[in-house]
């Protein structure tokens, strides 16, 4: 099968093998996958010396599945940790953060920018009809974006500001103000903030809002300085939510939080099946708009160019077309 | 009256006049005062360029109260935040983070290293009789390793580790065993591990306890790396608790807090009530334990140095004495 291959920071298209299918697991052929931010920092040197298939935002059929035949055929969508089962995070109920975890095209498991892919059947999410295959390759940053509002109260007349009006930002946005909370985006692109003023969310520029005005703050900006430029935003007793993960070191100035009683809340993964039902639902996020390009896997190289070009939104990747 | 002075990063003893007191305030002689971590951080350029008395620790007797006379003569403690009582933190019951305030040695009023201080009747604490005059300058210390059991939840089995085992590092530690935690208490000095060992702390040296194992870790190293020495014993979900302010700049690698879903919870100042009340019961701290030397006035550069020795516990400072 043809997949992305990236090693020592180069992206390349490569033949592999196709994945066996073991028992308990599934292979999906890939019809629709997104190229994340965490992807391109993996490029950058995020996680070492990566090499491998990245990956882990993705749409599916399920074409093999020998101990799970009810999956066959299935539109489906990932979770992307595998767990062991074993360990002691798993056995308390935490295995998005098992301590022999493999991660879907991040640790010790080829993603899904490629023909096909594998995965446990404990983390297969069937993908609801009347969601739109370029809705539902969001599953897994949308469930990322409410990880937030699962991880923090969001009591009425919250004042929330998301800092970062890219992919990762503008769900974090819509997720606030679906709890329930009085957003305001802070961002560099003028037409994103104004997509969302239909919404209830208030668009300022990057150096715009209150500062140390708002209940809670989520750091979104894919960038190492974009934690002081959230810190700033937040009011004393307040709550920083932190969602980028970058190769360069990315830190924050210890004091202010000591002083202000600052909680800072590191964010990761999110409910599947929690943003598959959003997708779902009349009030779906207009996850479209994320969309910056689709291309066919053999134009991967453009794809990934134009994915890291500062600002741009999603690029999707469709493996099984022919460019 | 005389005073410890502190400008330039220099200690003096000088000759101020007597404070006056307004209505609603009232004039204390203060019998005992501590210096504290960040007095020391304070002198090293924390909040810039202070001039003027330091010192937030002490234990006194109330000598003039024009507006509240049944304070005079009474032995008292004080909260160090003088709030304005009319912004919106104020307004919202976070006074302790008052946007205008002044803090007593810290910021926009003279502190307790003197034979005087005054502070409004509404920060004043009266020391129960039972509590020795050398527990209850210990007040403010203990206040504040009690925030931490406010702010965060210490449920039945909580695996609790304290980095470092100071004047800031000890108190948080018997906090956290009080409050039902088991803790381990990592620190360089064995004498102080043993002290804790029949409180069921269990001791363990600087690069002592198991790596992302704990449930809750409190920095109390009062230095600016501690963040990094903690931050490697939580576990993933769990939380880590800041209590050192400190003059160098203390920053933290965001990307494991990001993975591992880290909740870090700035800490500052406590409930004095709380602090006394302890103090005043059959299980108080050995807080005499914390006591390095006491020192008058007059021989404050000595005890000033003495206290910014390495390792040093309390040094304590009796302003009325003649030395």
């Amino acid at each position: 099968m043809r997949a992305v291959w990236l090693e020592n920071g180069r992206v390349s298209v490569r033949d592999l093998p196709m994945p066996e299918v073991v028992p308990g697991w599934v292979r999906i052929r890939v019809t629709l996958a997104g190229i994340c931010g965490t992807d391109l920092e993996l490029a950058r040197g995020y996680k070492g010396g990566f090499a491998g298939v990245p990956g882990h935002e993705f749409v599916g059929v399920v074409d093999a599945a020998p101990t799970a035949p009810g999956w066959l055929g299935r539109r489906v969508t990932g979770s992307i940790t595998i767990a062991c089962g074993a360990c002691d995070l798993c056995r308390s109920g935490l295995s998005g953060h098992c301590r022999e975890r493999r991660v879907l095209g991040l640790l010790g498991h080829p993603g899904a920018l490629a023909e096909y892919v594998t995965l446990p059947v404990a983390n297969l999410h069937a993908v609801p009809d009347r969601v739109p295959e370029a809705a539902a390759v969001f599953a897994e940053p949308l469930a990322a974006a409410l990880e937030i509002t699962e991880q923090v109260p969001v009591p009425p007349r919250t004042r929330a500001a998301v800092v970062g009006d890219g992919k990762l930002g503008l769900p974090a946005a819509w997720a606030l103000a679906r709890a329930g909370a009085a957003v305001t985006l802070v961002g560099r692109h003028p037409e994103r903030l104004a997509w969302c003023a239909g919404m209830g969310i208030c668009g300022v520029p990057a150096d715009g809002g209150e500062p140390r005005a708002f209940d809670l703050v989520v750091e979104a900006t894919g960038t190492p300085d974009g934690g002081a430029a959230a810190l700033r935003l937040v009011r004393p007793r307040g709550t920083l939510v932190l969602k980028s993960t970058t190769a360069a070191p990315a830190t924050l100035n210890l004091v202010s939080v000591v002083v202000d009683e600052i909680t800072v809340v590191g964010s990761r993964c999110g409910p599947f099946p929690a943003a598959l039902a959003w997708l779902a639902a009349p009030d779906a996020p207009p996850v479209a708009r994320l969309v910056a390009a689709e291309y066919p896997l053999n134009r991967a190289l453009e794809a990934w160019a134009h994915a890291s070009r500062p600002g741009t939104l999603k690029v999707l990747l469709k493996p099984n077309a022919t460019g």
